[in-house]
């Protein structure tokens, strides 16, 4: 027991050593530790869930089902959430940042900075996907990386909509489920309303994502974010699917890119319509408390 | 660093702005306020719980399965009630509102408002998922709206019986499975036996209406709530799909109208009679503290 | 408003007259109240559950699977427990009353009450799951009802062993799964430990029974639980698959009773015995609290 | 009423005397306590995550996929947490205890109790496992017990890769996959980030290997654990499968002993760098918290 006591005294100090180099690596810089955190944030979710498409996919039915991609992309966007954190709000989604500023969460000047972040970590995510799964990927297509048809690959990557899919219904599609997402975002930020404890916000806010993808994921693959798809896309086109990637499903490519920032826009404003701008105000708040006490169980359930 | 500060003070004079619009538009009527967000609230649940049957249906078995809209019709109940949460309390249920009336927790006046409000937002949902899988739908069935039959889509929107089920068995079936949502959803308020953490709410009520239609969703399909039944039945009758959703089931339209509001003042009294009336009273309190020191085991697990 | 609060109001004197109510048919004796809400929890626990089963096995793989049983007695047990919650502590299964009373948290004086209101309820939730699912079933067997062979249905209510499964090894199956899930419950319930947050524990108790079902459940229907098998069990011989049910798999009936009953005792021992017994105790908090504080981080994960 | 608290007085002075053996037995050494509780929660995690495999490959379907056996062994660690818990931190895995030493959370010291703690509580939960499905691991395979094959066993245990994977590219997808472990238990542990609520990290990180499995799976079985993989592997060697077990996979069974050590370091030193070692200093909170106030909203989401 003693010596264990002796040996963490040292480590003490050199836990005050390691203090000290800390603050020499320490980045003053908002905007640096905001951006480092997003990127990696980005990184771990985009990894986590372009893994299980391509595991799904290279498995065959042998190693999950659709639902384990839904299961998967939920989690995936918890644990970046948790990544992230504080740091940098972990958003991962550029129309999720590009909705906050406009509402005025997060201001303009910090949008591309996020932008930029969260590009490069779905783009490295999307590298290090293809080289984790190359081997199967390869073995499973026969070392043809396809766009459509029977061992089509590219799906692992970017969204595709189904074959049945118009342009414009595909539009609509994806501006509705980044409604959805901002929406529910939006309620689940709002400390007025009933916001999941502290620390649990990551985790719904991912099983928001898997509903989104159990409920809104068949007609056009839920991309429901611009950097999530366009960098993964811009990979496969390098990596070796080429141009096919921007050219399929009726030059699909840009729909993802903007339908979800008019959704993200327009579901945190029907949000803020319907709920958030009607909480009392702080003066009426005595006013609602007693009725609060009179009442009080209109508000539980 | 200064710039964003500098920015970010012209933030703060921007939301002082923001704050005289939002006091501008702000909705002092309690009613008002509650309306809308049983309304939103509603709506939410019913497009992700309407959407994962449109998913799992016209995917017919890649894009899910009958678990697939289990998870996701609780999920949408958990996101449905953070978005109602403390303003309406997110009953979405005309049952649960019906019962909370009968319980002495919201006031008969309020019922209609929230019947009126879950309609609306029941309707809505059901006309945005139609639109949404419109082409999805129409590519499913050969543009061929059908009722029953091997490729029949009503079941997407309002709830039909197996085909063995009596019209007894099936309204008996109604009646336990909203007793039982009641039942649970009075534990699970009820702050002197064990509630879930604040903010957890949500969540747990999902996971008992996921429970609920992975044990009794077979029969009839878990309406277990009026307004989500009729309101979606009724928008097929004008959609295309003609009278015939009133008349499949030997007119099995009207059994989610009235079973579940039978259904529901059982279970909640049942719980009531079994657990709820028999808490200590305060006077008695002390008492049982003492015997909480004595014998406090009983009540761990 | 003012009709509101006016209404609100009388609400709150008609609540003392509930109140004046509730005084009358309150119930002291507290040996009543435990038994009512272990009878309410362990109904609960088993309609849910027993539910989920005929669900599965009538739908014949069209409304869940396997797993599905597994998410929904998990569940079944988290919601059983928020009904019984503070009052009884929902046991809901012999082997944990009678663990609990050799490791003195619970009188013996008090484990006939337990066993009692589990049967009740177990016997009752028998019942209605054969009311609710009575079509279902005789539309799936053609009104055969029987033990064994491809329609078998008893199933549905009693666990039965694999073909080839000898009893032994089926009795030491049993003694090892509820050996894991008292084990566990021990742990979450160890206030020195790291238990979950109030109100979090019904629903890690549900994700551990749901474990024990993925992970210990194919040999012989993981009962681990005495009054959970033997309730459903005499049911089914009264209700007309008769005595078969006691002589199937070499009379497998007494095995989950017994066995569970062994293996909670050891494995609750067991966890004493590696972890609880070795807490710190008061008096040498002081010391450890030290210690805490140079050596932090062997407890952080 | 009387009775019950005479016998509770009678229980207060047993429980004393329970006190006092409780005394005697208890375990002083910091060691020999660490020791202990990670071997039982090493087992606990062991036994469930083995057993849930050895359950879906017997089962040939009937009992499960391969997504039970992912979400089966996040619950496993989940619940080896809870057991091990403030006790021995639960590592449970011998790639985080060393990662824990390189960055000073353990003293190096208490490495080779932790390893050894761990291979024992694998080597016992194989053992185990094993006997549990004997006859189901015999029935299944006809008492040929093989490594590769259609009717291959071993895999029960240790993790093989697949067939298409060269050397290399295993090692990679180990170091990978326990960097994103590892990755991610940093984030989860780092309290100037966004930790969950104390007493759900358990789960939390049940989820994360729950996603890993489902994400990083399919190449070679995710491992991601030294101590996980060998012993079980050792005990297949002696209990009856041969050599085989070490030269199948062109020897792969070195691979999940050095690959996870590189990769636990690996992700925790990334998320360091990226995330941890730029938190604001103490002297700099106050800077910071001003800031906080002027901009708080670039930290929600």
């Amino acid at each position: 027991m003693k010596d264990l006591v002796t040996s963490a005294k040292t480590e003490v100090s050199e836990q005050k050593g390691q203090d000290a180099t800390q603050r020499r690596v320490w980045i003053k810089n908002e905007a640096a530790r905001v951006g480092l955190a997003e990127t990696l944030s980005t990184y771990v979710m985009m990894a986590f869930g372009l893994g299980s498409v391509a595991q799904v996919v290279t498995g065959q039915g042998a190693f999950g089902q659709y639902i384990s991609i839904n299961i998967a992309f939920g989690l995936a966007v918890a644990m970046g959430t948790y990544v992230g954190g504080k740091v940098s709000g972990a958003h991962m989604n550029g129309a999720v940042s590009f909705t906050m500023c406009v509402f005025g969460r997060l201001t303009w000047k910090m949008l591309p900075l996020y932008i930029c972040a969260q590009l490069l970590g779905s783009f490295l995510a999307s590298g290090t996907i293809y080289a984790i799964y190359y081997e199967a990927i390869h073995n499973y297509c026969g070392g043809n990386l396809t766009v459509t048809g029977p061992k089509a690959t590219a799906g692992i990557f970017a969204t595709y909509p189904a074959p049945y899919l118009s342009l414009v219904a595909g539009f609509v599609d994806q501006v509705f489920g980044t409604a959805m997402l901002l929406l529910c975002v939006m309620a689940l930020s709002d400390q007025k309303n009933k916001p999941p404890p502290a620390g649990c916000e990551p985790v719904i806010v991912g099983l928001l994502v898997m509903l989104i993808g159990m409920s809104l994921g068949s007609n056009s693959g839920y991309a429901i974010n611009p950097t999530r798809d366009i960098a993964p896309r811009v990979f496969t086109a390098i990596a070796g699917w080429g141009s096919e990637v921007f050219r399929a499903g009726h030059c699909w490519w840009w729909v993802p890119l903007v339908a979800p920032s008019v959704g993200g826009v327009l579901g945190a404003g029907v949000y803020k319509a319907f709920v958030e701008l009607h909480h009392p105000h702080p003066s009426e708040q005595n006013r609602v408390q007693v009725e609060d006490e009179v009442i009080p169980l209109v508000k539980r359930v």
